[in-house]
């Protein structure tokens, strides 16, 4: 019976994405958290935005690879955002936090634009890719103009 | 059809494990890949391994979710330990390199222990987290005390 519900609580997670409830010892737990997801995100889509741009050969099995982890652990940063982050060692801006509904909004853009990046990357069609990579970088960009400091 | 083939292969990929072929511009960009994977796979195993010891009050879903990332988590920093990634702000003992058979083995016993983690946690049954916990948390020990300095 337990299992059952595990079960199902499971199946649940993997439809809404997993950030795992916040549970920071440190506020600076919680920065260098979301600096971390952040970066190996930005490693992982940086490699398929390189191949999209050109400027790194076409290899669809690291893209695919690359754009499914960069799914993955672009959907961690976000649960470490929590009240009392927004000092120490950041360049969060208080905007994260003074308009939350915006700041959620673009962070689930990202997600979602994301999710259809690494679709294409399975596919394999560099075409596809480049699209979706374009779109990608759009949401980043417009997120840290709004949210991240220089 | 298309679409097919791509859902085929999200399947596939779920199933076998996805560490991104590892290409980082700069050696320095590797050590904090591996840095910051290592950082986000932690919190997420302290997270349940605080639960499993008694010190935070178990929560079934969170101790679920948390094992999950640092499943998937503890896949990616392995990549990042290629030849030349010795140097810089890094605690990596030169014995990774030259007893590479040894390290590869910890690092695979370490994330076989974290499947098993992953999967106890999903059962919600709290004495078989805190085995698993226990089984991850010595091999954590065991590959820290030969190959990285204190």
């Amino acid at each position: 019976m337990k299992k059952i519900t595990a079960l199902a609580l499971a199946a649940l997670a993997t439809t809404f994405v997993v950030p795992a409830s916040a549970q920071f010892a440190k506020a600076e737990d919680a920065v260098k958290y979301r600096q971390s997801a952040f970066f190996v995100m930005q490693q992982n889509f940086g490699r398929v935005a390189g191949m999209a741009a050109g400027k790194v050969p076409f290899d669809a099995k690291v893209a695919a690879d690359s754009a499914a982890v960069a799914e993955y652990v672009g959907k961690l940063p976000w649960a470490a955002f929590g009240q009392g982050t927004d000092k120490g060692d950041t360049k969060a801006k208080a905007a994260i936090w003074t308009d939350k509904a915006t700041f959620d909004e673009g962070a689930n853009k990202m997600q979602a634009e994301m999710v259809k990046l690494a679709a294409a990357a399975k596919t394999g069609n560099l075409d596809n890719i480049k699209v979706a990579a374009n779109a990608v970088g759009g949401t980043c960009k417009s997120c840290h103009d709004d949210f991240k400091a220089k």
